[in-house]
């Protein structure tokens, strides 16, 4: 059975040594000193080491059942959402005014990246509650505010999304699902959804849906599209609950992994709903919780991984199997541990160095975002153009290293009680939902780097430049800046192959998106690797105490660069093979 | 629920355009001209199609059960065994003394890889029994071969390779389990051995487990064991059934794929056992076996993926979603098939471009194991060196391309009744198996390259080196000559890394072993698309009928080229960059 530490001391690392948040400009942050996050992150390891972790494989083996129209969820995860409830960690940067502790997205992101490795499937209860409180949050009126907001942040209620039907995923234009307007205000919703995670379960007094649908005279296509809120149970002018809403669990999804989460299939009959934000324009207000979704999601592919890691760590670590080819390293024992093996160590090495600099550029993009929330706008481009590279990105690796986490296991890595299966099943839908992984390469490359003009792509080359310069003759961070320059540079190129020839050929630049999401999600984290390499440099030029810890960030980084960025080079080459490769072959010829 | 279909024709083109079998200097291929081969694959595509792959599902979702010490197999599969036997499928390329029918190697392969597509659970009883009738045919006695493997040609009986135990995978000399000579010449054998695939079933009138044990005397590690012929049931002088042997099944294991074969702990207590081979040399009939297996592996790693490619393309083509961002391909319906969009045909390119090159390769190497069995050194030398390669390349691209078909589907691939998670599972453990991907790697670095002198990987590089020299000036073909002597030049370089490195420190070498394997997987498989492009173009130039097949055949070649051999130079950074970032880390402070 797997175990979960929660990695605290790289967390305070991250906070306070490279993104020295106490000293960042940023509202809240001047109250985040090392005393405070330390308390707050070390609470949060207790929950998610001791409530969530044990819950993990029950949810994987019992998973969740419909029973008389209601699902019931596994064994424990009741009492341990009830548990998260009286803890507050459901409101932790929801806003004051409605019940929030109003700390930073960025102490969300980290307690919430301890809770997805400890119990992933748990979590998206809150995730998706979260996303919910946002988009009501932006595009509620005063009246929605009040009624629905205090229990999505107590998660007393708990929110879903409601976009995709049977015949259409990513294009949402061609869904069904009508609204139609009644004289009180209010909307009946008629359609079915599928894929509703958290769609409905007994932790909740109510569930609160978000509903994209087509009410009348909004045009063809995403134009006529708006969002609607469907109680799972009416509620009464006093706050009460009243009557059940007409809408129900249609089926559970039997998934590859994530059991302990129900997808469901929901049935809206003439459902009570109300518009949430403008008319016909839906879609907009949806972004608003995809974007927060995507980021989550992002986490996801780390976090899993992370958790994958710490357990083939230790499996690696104890496990006697061969001798070291450079001499026994247990003489006294019937063989060496697996990880004095080169191959191991490799293996080992890609894992660790992939789960921390993407904490550190999730962690950064938390920063962004809090940035963006308080008015900055360059944050928000930013943050914008690096979405679809971090979920695409983190959840393909994420899943790629809870593979090789479960390949040290050998054949134990395939018995389902070793539970390292279960994190390579559960990490695969991350690569999947909040739009596929090729959709992100798409809103890369398709829309975001030419966004505003290309103004925040190129501030990110201008960023990683600086970097660079700003370590010019240091040959201690030598081994950092050098493959940075050369991968940034890479990706550059790649950038003008596609200004060049995509205008003429999309299908040029879009049959290399999905390189290019790769290689910026390379260059990000060797970006991350530098400033981690340059923050360790400086405590231990200014004698901290925990060196051991400091050189290993070092030695991690240097690998990241040094095995990790030459796939830049291959993606470039990809890249500049254009379309012609991938569309030589007619469809029809396949 | 997934559909197959057996590439007969693209088998036909290996066979006949490429191998040119019935003009190659081997025993027994003057008969396979291209009416006989069509006349067995089409039969085996019957049986494969309508026999097997509609169980594939059943096995899944059912698994097999333990009951009252017996294993059961899913519904169907001993109905479906019974036709394969009565076929006579089992026993193609055995030996007509014991009841086989002779044909080579090569036509049990390509039979083969149409019944792992269609069901690689269910094929796995017969692939192991045909590993135990290899081991018996080279090791045994006259009198063990006339006891065993009539029955086993015909898979009355089934075999099982027992190697590993609780606390010792690959490091086979750690095993506990023993043999004590009895005064009749038999042996007892007791211990306990985990992983045993179809260690016991309900398909069968007997199991004839093959056991790795030792015997007083052999000394310490690997060099005291040897290797056993142990029964379920013994058998009489007559031939007849006997007694139950002191073998039972302890419990069968819950694992992420495969379910439809069984996977034991067998309990040894005390069983009747007869000395296979040389005592105290049973590694050495072990591999007999374990090569063949990897093989069988090599191929379920692209077998998957084709079946897995099959059901992604028609899903694409089906599938409307979008239109083409080159304008509308579908303008009367709703929106166009998944197929237009560049970044789906990249993927489905990757899996097609693979699958037919893997298949190229496999279907090769069987023809240098035909030739290796009437006793050309030179071929048994290139396949001992390729065995690790295809093994460890070939299974770790399945399952990645497994995985690809399944994104395809978006969130209806994570859902199993669509059958395309069953793929990823199933194609995950031919990376665990038979010797696990890192000690493939560890087999061919550490030890296949420096066999014999260096001569087999020398003979390889003069081979490619050959192929491209033979199109010089031709200009249609320079997409794949440039590409191919590009990535043997970095093979090459990385092999001068290693043989410059190695010697001083053996983990400069072996920490690039799994780069360097995937590196020559890419070269084998540009050596193979290369040798298709030159039979397709030779066909077209010949007026062939089938032009449509031919020109999509060049073209999916092109792809590979372009888009799969730039992963060398980055798998050659990483060579390069030695040892130190792998290893720089202390294993105590990780």
């Amino acid at each position: 059975m797997p175990t979960y530490t929660a990695p605290v001391k790289d967390m305070q690392f991250l906070l306070h040594d490279v993104l020295k948040i106490s000293q960042a400009d940023i509202p809240g942050y001047a109250d985040l000193d090392t005393g405070f996050t330390q308390a707050v992150l070390s609470e949060a390891a207790r929950v998610a080491e001791q409530v969530l972790a044990p819950l993990n494989a029950v949810g994987d083996a019992e998973g969740c059942k419909l029973e008389a129209g209601v699902v019931r969820t596994p064994s424990g995860f009741r009492a341990a959402f009830d548990t998260l409830r009286q803890g507050g960690w459901m409101s932790l940067d929801a806003a004051p005014e409605y019940g929030g502790q109003g700390l930073p997205y960025l102490m969300h992101t980290a307690v919430n990246e301890t809770f997805v490795s400890a119990n992933m499937a748990f979590n998206m209860y809150q995730g998706l509650t979260h996303g919910a409180y946002s988009a009501i949050l932006a595009h509620g009126t005063e009246e929605q505010k009040r009624k629905w907001l205090p229990k999505l942040v107590t998660c007393e209620w708990t929110g879903t999304m409601n976009l995709t039907e049977p015949h259409c995923g990513t294009d949402l234009g061609l869904l069904r699902t009508k609204a139609e307007p009644q004289p009180d205000g209010s909307y009946r919703i008629t359609g079915q959804k599928i894929f509703i995670s958290a769609g409905d379960h007994d932790m909740a007094e109510n569930i609160v849906h978000l509903v994209l649908a087509k009410a009348p005279g909004g045009g063809e296509g995403t134009k006529g599209i708006s969002l609607f809120i469907v109680p799972k149970f009416l509620v009464k002018e006093d706050g009460s609950l009243g009557a059940r809403n007409a809408v129900s669990v249609g089926k559970i999804e039997h998934k590859m992994g994530i059991h302990g989460n129900a997808t469901c299939v929901m049935n809206y009959d003439g459902a009570t709903g109300w518009l949430l934000g403008e008319l016909h324009k839906g879609m907009r207000a949806m972004f608003t919780m995809m974007n927060e979704a995507r980021l989550g999601v992002a986490l996801q592919g780390y976090a899993v991984a992370e958790a994958a890691y710490q357990n083939a760590l230790a499996y690696a670590k104890d496990r006697l199997q061969g001798r070291a080819v450079t001499g026994a390293a247990n003489p006294d024992g019937p063989a060496d541990p697996l990880i004095v093996h080169p191959d191991i160590r490799r293996n080992l090495m890609e894992q660790k160095s992939f789960v921390e600099g993407a904490r550190a550029l999730t962690f950064w993009g938390a920063t962004l975002i809090d940035r963006a929330h308080n008015g900055d706008a360059a944050a928000d481009g930013l943050v914008g153009l690096l979405t679809p590279v971090l979920k695409g990105f983190q959840t393909d690796k994420g899943f790629e290293m809870a593979v090789q986490a479960q390949q040290v296991f050998g054949g134990h890595g395939y018995i389902e009680e070793w539970g390292m299966s279960q994190f390579a099943r559960d990490a695969r839908i991350a690569m999947i939902y909040e739009g596929a992984n090729g959709i992100q390469a798409l809103d890369l490359v398709g829309r975001k780097l030419a966004q505003d003009g290309g103004r925040h792509v190129i501030a990110f080359f201008e960023m990683v430049k600086a970097e660079c310069r700003a370590h010019d003759g240091d040959e201690r961070m030598k081994g950092f800046t050098e493959p940075l320059k050369a991968a940034s540079r890479q990706l550059q190129q790649a950038g003008m192959f596609f200004m060049q020839n995509g205008m003429t050929n999309p299908d040029a630049a879009l049959a290399g998106s999905y390189d290019f999401m790769h290689m910026m999600g390379h260059v990000c984290l060797g970006l991350m690797w530098t400033r981690m390499a340059k923050a360790a440099y400086a405590a231990l030029d200014g004698g901290a105490d925990d060196r051991d810890f400091l050189k290993a960030k070092i030695a991690t980084g240097r690998f990241y660069m040094a095995r990790q960025l030459p796939a830049c080079a291959m993606h470039l080459a990809r890249i500049e093979s254009g379309s012609d490769p991938v569309m030589a072959l007619p469809a029809e010829a396949f």
